[in-house]
């Protein structure tokens, strides 16, 4: 069995933002030399996602505006007025542990032939919820 | 390492609905002839969930309500309106979008001497969210 | 390829509840004598979920308020007046197979030179959405 393990640092230079892995995962595929065998993409950071859809702006700030309003960032620590209990760590990130649970973790995609085995619109992306700080995803490929 | 992969074909006639996976599924995994390993099943569009529930046509009901409350379907292009960006593009399939993202894009089920391990109640769907069209499901093996 | 294949047992004495399979899963890892390959983790029942987020008690409150926000439980079966369709076959947890869509079903988690490889913060938890009885966690590891 083949295997590939390599994680990708980014730094995304706002709190939120949605950035291509596509030709990074193609390029690890590729020099896996795997041809049969899954691919596994996940953020190694708990208020990041990986996740698989369009590769369209309007969609993305589609997602911006729902994901806020299905849980609003809020500074605050007292559930009374829309705040968060893990706030008072310290911390101000509580929406973005939840985002990250909606959009997911991970992805496994199938490798076939020596490549990403995709649909037609398929397409990687990293999303952050917390971004202005380094952060890394994992990428790891097994096979044969 | 043994390996299988198949693409199934389907077309729901109409905009949503739910379809079993289960004896397909179970089909190519005795066909692949592997007895430990794991099998990806994942949509190949990015408009439809694969996802393990219950196989209980209320509960389907009960999925297609709360999704229609989480995100509605909306033809419109302007949020103020309750309307999606993304349908600016022609399309008017942004709510099939953001449904694909809570029900899921794929699932991971392992493999133990040489049948689906799930346990009594899961069932492998495919959920449609924008259909009157052919798309595939993609199932890929892998194991000893 | 190596492989193991492992059910945890466990109950949860009341309706919901968070658990850490985190050394449970190490332990298997350990004992498979796989260095690279991937661990799959997954509730086999489906009013429960595997997840991977924060090991922190109020995020973990913060979960159970939203989750019950996005969909609360109900006994009822009437959608008129917020129950479920699917509390009609003499279940009471409908909420149950709703939320663990949200938090998903499964983990996939790579495993690098004989270790799970996660991010710094990255916790393995079950959430039970329908406890007081038996249940199960599949873990399946895979690789060489």
């Amino acid at each position: 069995m083949k295997h590939l393990t390599e994680e990708i640092w980014m730094e995304i230079p706002k709190r939120r933002g949605i950035v291509s892995l596509q030709a990074e995962v193609e390029r690890l595929v590729k020099a896996s030399r795997v041809r049969e065998g899954m691919v596994l993409i996940n953020a190694m950071h708990i208020t990041a996602s990986v996740f698989i859809n369009d590769n369209e702006s309007g969609l993305h700030a589609d997602y911006e505006r729902w994901l806020e309003s299905l849980v609003p960032f809020h500074p605050g620590t007292e559930p009374e007025t829309g705040g968060y209990l893990h706030n008072r760590t310290g911390e101000d990130n509580a929406d973005a542990h939840h985002k990250r649970q909606i959009m997911g973790r991970e992805v496994v995609i199938a490798i076939t032939q020596g490549k990403l085995h995709l649909g037609p619109w398929e397409h990687i992306f990293y999303y952050e919820f917390d971004g202005n700080r380094r952060k890394r995803v994992l990428v790891k490929i097994i096979g044969d």
